[in-house]
């Protein structure tokens, strides 16, 4: 038995909008939450589903977002995930989701595999070892809207929604002048993505404000995880000028850090102070607990969803740049007990 | 200018099989590296693009699979969902993601207002609040395949991939007692999920053949977290007649009672032993680091993904339930020094 009913005729019932059906079906957060018990309690009894793939179909749409990330088993883009999630659940897209392992050979053999024609656009997070912009240039030349996040190109034309690296890594820097250390290193991420070069200014430009000495020695660039954390910092010990303060490129690479620090028999905070990037939940689980730059993880995936569904709207669009600030985050492994 | 080549020139042309071309562009692990060399760099010489929509169309599949769960911001989730996006990049499926929060009314409206006709399948998990099975079994009598993976609901006719949660908890509080821990708690999960009974199945079998007395006091359920873990932990320690050793159904809520035993000015592993179940980072950052029982995440996503696959491309099939193990790893939380 077809289903002859129409959501106008839903509407019609209930005497309110089309739209007003229709987002309450979708559950968004702008409908009365009486309105909706009323629309649904009315669909059951009429045994009506809505379609949405309807209204796609009609527009030409697929309603579909693909997302391109290196991985999801990492706080912070789980958490960008879930913001992306959110925002395409509330605009009644689905979201298809592409993991690069973060090799650029399956980025690219993803991106020119795709099947473009069921994707009206896509969120992209490049690989580490990404390093041409070929791949993302040829969808880009078929009129794909491309938004890209947190790792981002360089020297490419398109929209990209990132943290303020520059202005967190300023502040990590400050924070830790400011708590008495004097001689600080950084342990960076992997030197080819443009968030290490602007997260290695804001320190060198901490550094410069405060009139203290640049030494090259103190900067170590490596991989994300913790082991890297904690490799960098053993070569960091092992100087023979060492520092008595790291700001970490991320959290899980200051826990690694903050591990070694405590094997070789020093005292955080006390004897070098660490600092991280992102707050990520083990920055509370070590110990001791780790100061941090917040991350708006979750912001960054509802704004780039939400301006990637305005370019697909208006295929016209003006590329647009957005950064988005951190928040210093002060615990127990950046102070000095005098 | 139109690509008059298909998949099957290139395989005429380097006199290997239309499948290897594929597999190649597909870069899975079964292919011989140099072959896929020679398939890429012919195809770029001959600007081929290989179209994987056209043998879905073809076959009248969608090549989508939609992927159902309750969070992705969580290393369990998170790596089930890596082994779901391995398995299902390298059987040439899209992975379509769907967040419920947890939320049964989300989960409904998910599954209700899905446009079936553009999946092939659907892997869930449900959500902690789920009480009826009636969305997920409209969808199975339309002729959907369903595996369900992890989170399970009781009473359902479908195919099921889960750890062995039984023999997990039996062995976890097995290990309890050969450390010579004698009164020993259990921190549940939400009491309506079929895994939370299995653990504390799992807990209470290993006290009957050890002759222990089962003490009801002894057993809190509440919620996944690190703070429900806290709580619980704070619970126990108030009894009269305490507990001198911990069960968690999963690390979070171990870390949480690590937390406040070390709170309580109780020593972790001598006053009060503790044990986890997942393998979460978070058990070699907390102190001392946690006893767990390691789940095969990664294996139950891969699992669930090529089960679904099979369902998919032979509708006839068996239901199957598989019961994957985990594994005791032993750490510094349960140790008692004498």
């Amino acid at each position: 038995m077809k289903n002859p009913l129409g959501i106008k005729d839903i509407a019609k019932m209930l005497k309110i909008s089309v739209s007003t059906v229709s987002r309450a079906f979708r559950d968004t957060h702008d409908v009365n939450p009486e309105t909706r018990k009323k629309v649904l309690a009315l669909a059951k009894k009429l045994n009506f589903k809505p379609n949405k793939n309807a209204s796609a179909l009609a527009s030409g749409s697929t309603k579909n977002i693909g997302v391109v990330i290196p991985f999801i088993t990492n706080y912070y883009f789980s958490m960008v995930i879930s913001g992306i999630q959110e925002e395409a659940y509330e605009r009644d897209y689905n979201v298809i989701l592409y993991v690069t392992n973060d090799h650029v050979a399956r980025e690219q053999n993803l991106l020119e595999n795709l099947s473009t024609s069921s994707l009206d656009g896509l969120l992209i997070s490049i690989s580490s070892d990404s390093s041409t912009n070929d791949h993302f240039e040829q969808l880009m030349a078929k009129g794909m809207p491309i938004v890209f996040f947190d790792r981002v190109p360089k020297d490419i034309n398109a929209s990209k929604v990132v943290q303020d690296d520059f202005a967190g890594a300023l502040q990590a820097t400050e924070y830790l002048i400011r708590q008495g250390y004097t001689r600080i290193s950084h342990i960076a991420g992997p030197e080819n993505l443009q968030f290490t070069q602007q997260r290695l200014n804001g320190y060198l430009q901490a550094l410069e404000q405060h009139n203290m000495a640049i030494d090259q020695r103190l900067i170590v660039y490596s991989g994300f995880s913790q082991a890297h954390g904690a490799t960098d910092a053993l070569k960091l010990l092992a100087l023979p000028d060492r520092p008595d303060a790291i700001f970490a490129a991320n959290d899980r690479k200051a826990v690694g850090a903050i591990q070694t620090i405590k094997q070789q028999g020093l005292r955080v905070g006390q004897d070098i102070g660490v600092i991280g990037f992102t707050n990520d939940p083990i920055a509370t689980v070590v110990e001791p607990n780790l100061s941090t730059i917040e991350e708006p993880a979750m912001e960054i995936g509802k704004r780039s969803c939400a301006l990637l569904i305005r370019h697909i709207k208006n295929r016209d669009f003006e590329i647009q740049d957005m950064i988005l600030p951190g928040k210093l985050i002060e615990r127990d492994s950046t102070k000095r007990s005098s």
